[in-house]
């Protein structure tokens, strides 16, 4: 298209019921991220020099110090460390997969990962018969007789009906989270999870899974969409053929971590806190780009734009980058727990934990009156974008904070469509993350504390 | 994140007010366009096998051909060419560009390429002093003593602070489309303009521009934002430096060309006609999959899908390849001259020309009535992603339609933040198209279609 532009936003019209301060200071932060930001080079150190940074790891120790190093230089008037134990779960030597032929004359390569928590195979690897499930209620309509001593293959697709792929994954992933034990219960001894996306490729999706101390532990393993849609194909029509893989993870001893806090003081409300965070910790196959370095390059960033601009907010904003969201929720955990000790004031909690893509709206948890209030800044906030705040929940890391507290907990909703591409893969890095994408999800997070913090929730 | 859905879409609550069977055909549309679409793989044809496809080119004619298979397979009921003359515009070898110091000692090459209408350099190209205007404006200031002899080089970015990029690339480009025409009045010999773009990069964007036959014509070319940063610099301190270029563009002339026309007669309206579209031809600089390959995949999904479904729309659906949209406009000015030549009742024109991105709405040029009657549909889009009816536009191709003969037109609009990053680059290639994106763009047009169909505007 060529055409000079007729799609012209006229900002500050129809706002009259509204502080002018309150709108002027809304587009200054959409502004100042937009032509000053400083997040998305914040977000090609964090991928680029750091990369993948799972709990326990010495990368996810060199997060933490950049991150209290990054938080300073924003400009924040106070940064600290907050203690947490986390689990402490390595990949070991990168996994290999094949399907052998039932004469035993050929085989095909796949690609898979282990999941995380996964225990490893024996040494030799695992080869045995496969059955696939769609989902984990076939396990009883197969039965023991049909998994005993095989490898159970959960092909259940995530639904491309659904317009948000968040329910799509939702309604997906139960497949990935107890497939092993549920399995276990059968007889089987591996599971292969096809991965958790709408795309049709070559990436495995790694993502945290669970065991049940009673039941025996498998090792469990993502394959790629592509590698599930030849599998499932393949043995419709060679029923004998094997599957063989081998994984070299383990679960060490819990490590020390931390959740790293930076504060800007509120100036008549100090004791009153509004939460805005991401998580620091992301799985080690990536550069953990959108999952999550774009929330927290956001939180930071919000902190950077309030002091560049001057803003003093009535309220305490605190910037947290939660530890290990992962594979463990212990830093949310932690800094709810915490909170409650220190008896603090919690009036609001952000996250941004779903990419750093266009945000179209906020979902929450909250009171119906505070919803209100919410969707009364809708006339102040749609000018950017921001046009959906009907959907419910918060981000994983402050649902503790809901939970103990009962602090009301939003979550930026960016586009989605995305979003799954990349999720918990080796190409959920720097470059898939759109530098302006990015800075408005920043800038909207930032807007929506200043109305928080002058006009309450 | 790897929390189970928190974001679930209740798609069918609130919508009592309208019909249930409108809301259970734009559920089936976007279902169809999810699950079993066609459109990205008709992009990945359209670009892998064609290519650019400017205007007169052979890859033009290929297109027309291609276009005419694919919307008889789609199921139309006809499909039919409408022909137009059209201007033949050629790049001829690849362009080549540098910066010589005042020393002659050494020199940097910077990205170029000719914009689109642009006559070439004599064969041994031009070398020149540089001086560097921020947009047109700046010409009278600088004044003929400044500019005599020497070449331009505009370099007014376009402004990161508007959220809609339109709006940005519709304030800069007006030093494209006259910077050539405008300098020429004082005596320059060639122009070199910042590339319409917010992203730092080294990808030179063409794009049409314009002579006036009674000024001189002089050469023009786009360098990259990178180049242009760098040469704004480096003649700061040089400030003797020479440009110099060599482009091998030429007019030839015109060619005979197609729009490329599908319909689904109206079951009761046959006479009735909505028209859906996007522009055929493409930059030869690149493969043309956001401009506007996108629309013309969509367009004809719309046609597949009615026929998948068996829908029986009361009007008649027309969609139509448009040739010409970037350097001449001839097949939108062909249709709308068409249409009134045959009496043709048109009720509404829908284009996709702004990317295949997720769609967040339609802008419109249209009555207050009519669009009021577009925001009743909200309910019934908002479940889709589909929020924003505010807008003023449509697209160029449809605009003469309105204009000759008063028929509302709308423009889909999707998320606009990647678009100039892509925009008449070699970087819009197919890679650059999300198949979720694309594939909601496509069920938006199939959507609003049927409710205008069905209901009226």
């Amino acid at each position: 298209m060529k055409k000079t532009a007729t799609l012209i936003l006229s900002f500050l019209t129809g706002l009259s019921a509204f502080s002018q301060t309150d709108s002027a200071i809304i587009k200054s932060l959409f502004n100042e991220a937009l032509t000053n930001g400083k997040s998305y080079q914040n977000l090609e150190y964090l991928c680029k020099k750091i990369g993948g940074r799972l709990a326990g790891s010495p990368q996810a120790q060199q997060a933490v110090e950049w991150t209290f190093k990054a938080m300073k230089e924003a400009g924040a008037d106070t940064v600290y460390l907050q203690e947490c134990m986390v689990p402490h779960w390595v990949r070991g030597e990168k996994e290999i997969a094949k399907v052998i032929t039932s004469n035993a004359k050929s085989f095909k390569t796949v690609n898979i990962c282990a999941l995380g928590g996964s225990i490893a195979t024996p040494v030799e690897g695992i080869t045995a018969g496969v059955v696939e499930a769609k989902g984990i209620d076939d396990l009883k309509k197969l039965g023991k007789e049909n998994i005993q001593g095989k490898i159970v293959f959960f092909n259940e697709p995530m639904d491309p009906t659904f317009i948000g792929t968040f329910h799509a994954y939702g309604k997906a992933v139960m497949q990935r989270w107890a497939g092993a034990k549920e399995a276990a219960k059968y007889g089987a001894v591996g599971v292969v999870v096809r991965s958790m996306t709408l795309a049709h490729d070559e990436n495995p999706h790694t993502g945290v899974m669970s065991y049940n101390d009673s039941i025996t532990k498998i090792p469990a393993c993502a394959i790629s969409t592509n590698g599930a849609d030849w599998l499932s194909n393949y043995i419709k029509t060679d029923k004998e053929a094997k599957f063989y893989f081998k994984m070299n993870c383990q679960t060490l001893p819990e490590e020390k971590s931390y959740n790293v806090i930076a504060e800007i003081y509120g100036s008549s409300k100090k004791d009153q806190i509004i939460t805005v965070g991401g998580h620091l910790d992301a799985w080690d196959n990536g550069e953990g780009a959108h999952d999550d370095g774009a929330g927290i390059v956001q939180s930071i960033e919000v902190i950077r734009m309030y002091k560049a601009l001057g803003l003093k907010p009535k309220c305490t904003i605190r910037a947290v980058a939660f530890m290990n969201e992962e594979n463990g929720g212990r830093g949310g955990k932690k800094y709810a727990e915490q909170a409650k000790l220190k008896n603090e004031k919690h009036i609001a909690a952000i996250e941004s934990d779903a990419g750093g893509f266009t945000p179209r709206g906020f979902s929450s948890t909250m009171s119906e009156q505070q919803k209100n209030q919410l969707k009364s800044w809708r006339k102040l906030l749609e000018p950017y974008g921001l046009h959906d705040f009907e959907h419910n929940g918060g981000g994983a890391d402050i649902e503790p904070l809901n939970e103990t507290l009962g602090t009301p907990i939003l979550e930026l909703m960016p586009d989605s469509q995305r979003y799954f591409d990349y999720h918990h893969t080796a190409i959920d890095t720097f470059e898939a993350v759109n530098k302006r994408e990015l800075e408005l999800g920043g800038a909207s997070m930032a807007a929506l504390i200043w109305l928080i913090s002058e006009n309450g929730l």
